[in-house]
Parts: C-alpha cells; structure tokens; sequence
C-alpha cells in the first residue's frame, strides 16, 4: 500500500474535467485507453508531477497497522469563527501523531494546514459555501480552485438547500457539478453536504442521488450547524448511492461508541471537533 | 413624550463611559450634580448636539419611536440555510407593506430580492463571507461584486474573528478594504460584522476601529450564529467609532423593547428575523 498504490484514470475521471484543463497525477498510475482518447479530444493534459502520496477518492485508510483503524477514518474538525493560526498548526502536529485521515479547516487557514502537514499522510480539507450553502455557484467554485491551488486535498461544499426544498433540483446538481469542474487535479476528493437535519426523507435522497450524477465523491450528511449525524440518515443515505459514492457522517459525533455505529451503518469518513476524544479508548 | 421627553444625565450614565469621552446629547435633558462632578473627574465632555434622534452611548431611551419610525430602522432577515425563493418574496412584499429599511437575504437570492423590491423604498441586503468569516479576502470580494451587480444596495460581511484573535490586525484591516474596494457604485453600504459574543472588550473595540479605517459605513455587532446583540455591546461600538461610522445591532433580537433599548443604546439599525414581531404594538 501507500506509495504503491496504483492511482487509475478513467475516463468517469476526464469526463469530470473541464476541456483544455491540466489534470496532475503521481506515480504510479494507470490511464485507461477510453479516459485518454477522451482526454485527447478534451485537450485535457495528463502531466505526471513528482512526490506526494495521496490516496485517490474512496480509497482504504493507508497507516501503519499499529495505528487505530477507526483514526483513519477521522477528520479531525476545526471550523469554529474564532479558530486561530497556531490552533490549526496544534490540531495538524495531532492529527500527524495520532493518524487521522486528515484536518479540515476553514479556507483561509489551507496554507497553514498544508505546511502544517508537508510530508505526511494527514490530508487537508477544507470547506466550501460554509455552512449555509446558499451563495453562488461561481463563487463556490471559485473558492474550491482556490483551495486546491493552495493544498487542499479534498473540499467539503454545501448543497443549496433551500433550492432543493424549492424543488429545482437542476439548479441543484448545477451547482455541484460547477464545483467538481472547477476542480482540475485528478485525486481532489469533493464531498458534498446534504445538510440532512433539514430535510425530508425523500429530499435526503433527492440530494445524494443528484450530488452523485453531478460528480461528487461523497455525501456528508450535514455541517454540525443544523443538528446531528444520525445512523438513520447514514444508512438512507448509503442506500441511496449505493457503491458509487462514499458517506460521510458529520455534525455532533463526540464519542467512540458514536462513531463506530455511524461507521456500522454506512459511513467511510467522520468527521467531528472531538477526535482525541472520539479515537480515546478510556470512554464508555 | 417623543420630542419633550426629558433625557436624564445621572451619575450611573457618566459611570459606564470611559474617561476622556464625549457624551453627545440632545435637548431637553438634564445633568444631575452628582453626574456633573464624575463628568469632571474623568474628563467627559457632555456636548449638546442639534436635530436627529440617535441617542448618545450609555443614554437611557429617549422615547419609544413612532411606529414607522421603528419599521424604518429595521432589516427584516432570512438567512436560513433551507429559505426558499418564495419565502424570500414573501419576505419583500410584507417590508414594502410595513416600511423596513430593507429585506437581508443571502447571496443566491439577490436577484429575487432585486425583483420583488424594485419600485419600492426598501434595500436589497445580503451577506458575505457568511457566519464564519473565516474564508479568503478575494472571494468575499467578488462575493460582495457580483451582489452589488445584482442590486444589492448593502452588503453585511464577516471579519475574520481568528485573525483578529491572532493579533494580526493588518490582515484583517485588507480583508475589510479588499470587500470595500471591490464595490464600485458610490451609495453601495459595506457592513463589517464584528461578531461581538466571541470577543473581549478590548478586541470589540479594535475590530470596530479596523473596520472605519478600512471603510466600512457599519459596524455590526454580530451574525446571530455566536449569540445575542447585547445594549452593553453596541454602547462599546458607538464609543469605539463615535459617528464616523453606524451601528447596526443584530443577533436574537425579537421583540420591540429589545430593539429600542439597543437603538437607545446606539444603534441605527435593527436586523432580526422576526420584523414582524418587533414592530408589533401587541406585545409587552
């Protein structure tokens, strides 16, 4: 595994990027001969660059077997308005220590964690529309550019609720899909949050489906502003992407036993301000 | 009442402001002796202002404003993540009906404000870099572009509080010139949100002098996502800031006694989600 883990490019992933884009890929990697014929008539360029080890999106949680497992699944969370320079380098020198699969943290503050975690397996994450998810796609798009220029490995945008609830559900996946083109390196991960504490059953499934078609690499079930990750939401969720996407369950996880039923119910990724606590065996 | 009631100097007054200051008051009021003295001891200039009805910091309500009056100071505000346009429009119709300063939308939804509100007195409002604040300086700028091109009349931005935590106050003046800058018609209104409840006293004052220096026209105490705006709050901005720049008061504020108490306190303007309600005569 890690540096031998072989990144595929297929062409589900050039059908993703935008025409005359520069998709960057590391050693080793295999372009399948439809992703470079379409890649060809896209003008895409396929530029290996050196270095680096992240994983490609859904893949298995790479550390040393020592590690906890349920570390690799942890995005250990820093959104607060509040938060400061030198707590993010805090939470990245933990999230190195203790291997979680990575830190996510506001946008302003991906340079920080990107030199807080040169070198290590911690991937950054960060934000996007956050946590309202109800201003402009360009924007929106904009901003996860922005991020990934500046080190961020996977982007976590709000879907556009109250549009959702409207019912104009192309406007919806629109929104998505901008983002996901906005986005040119191969490996970006992009998780697109439902926002499931404010939905009906059938719009949590309306929301995965559609985040799903318009690229998304995972849904995540809310932002922690509207209420908690439930495994019931989880488990709708799972069932409505079924293998095509990942899930990742967010918003109020605080304890092992939380996390681990989340998991149990279909959930990848967690993400949650309490990782310490959350990967600490000294609890209920 | 109204315009003879008699505004009272008393010793507690002068007690809550600092020393050094100037307490602007209009007539009719009255000065006690025992306020008279402190004034002197800490060298508190009590100035007799003409006209207006703006209250000096500190200052007792002067009277209970008319109606209209009060409807005219407020900014009736949906910034729900699942608001739909059709509550938006809602929204419009009921401020053109009662008389609101205007309508507080986020960005998605200018456009429908611009529409639903066009002909009429009240001013599209939206937000920027909204609640955390905590994104970069060029996206809320072209945030803030793109809805004054869309008819936003005044934009409500987020300071980024964990710059102001950090000490770096030089990033946090650019962040507030990059949105000011980026606005181009003159009249466009730029409301810098201080986000008060997750400040000390010292940082409430410093973010309120950023902001004027980096021309904002507002300072606002806060989103509503960190707590409540407080009278004590918006006496410390009017004290920061005296009256080069206004105050907009906003966060939990739901009835009319709140809002006159805050507009006594200092405040021009009022941003609540339920406008409605506050300017109602039916309550307490």
């Amino acid at each position: 595994v890690g540096e031998t883990e072989l990144t595929l490019i297929s062409e589900a992933t050039v059908a993703r990027l935008a025409a005359g884009s520069v998709l960057n890929v590391r050693k080793p990697y295999l372009v399948t001969p439809s992703a470079a014929e379409l890649a060809k008539k896209k003008r895409i360029q396929i530029k290996e660059i050196a270095g680096g080890t992240r994983p490609a999106a859904g893949e298995a949680p790479q550390e040393a077997p020592a590690r906890d497992e349920l570390a690799g699944r942890i995005e250990s969370t820093l959104l607060d308005a509040a938060a400061t320079p030198d707590q993010v380098r805090a939470l990245c020198r933990e999230a190195v220590e203790v291997g979680f699969a990575g830190v996510c943290v506001n946008p302003i503050f991906v340079p920080v964690a990107a030199e807080a975690l040169a070198g290590s397996q911690a991937r950054v994450i960060t934000v996007c529309g956050f946590p309202l998810g109800a201003n402009r796609s360009e924007i929106k798009a904009a901003e996860a550019r922005a991020s990934e220029a500046q080190g961020a490995a996977e982007i976590d945008m709000v879907m556009p609720v109250g549009l959702l609830k409207a019912g104009t559900l192309v406007d919806v996946k629109r929104d998505v899909e901008a983002v996901r083109q906005a986005l040119t390196q191969a490996g970006t991960v992009l998780k697109a949050i439902i926002e499931a504490p404010l939905l009906s059953d059938e719009e949590k499934v309306a929301a995965c489906v559609l985040a799903a078609e318009a690229g998304a690499d995972y849904v995540k079930s809310g932002t922690g502003f509207a209420g908690p990750a439930t495994t019931a939401d989880v488990a709708l969720m799972r069932q409505a992407i079924g293998d095509r996407v990942e899930v990742k369950a967010a918003g109020g996880i605080r304890t092992r036993a939380q996390a681990e039923a989340l998991i149990a119910a279909g959930a990848s990724r967690i993400g949650t301000s309490s990782a310490a606590a959350v990967v600490s065996h000294s609890q209920p």
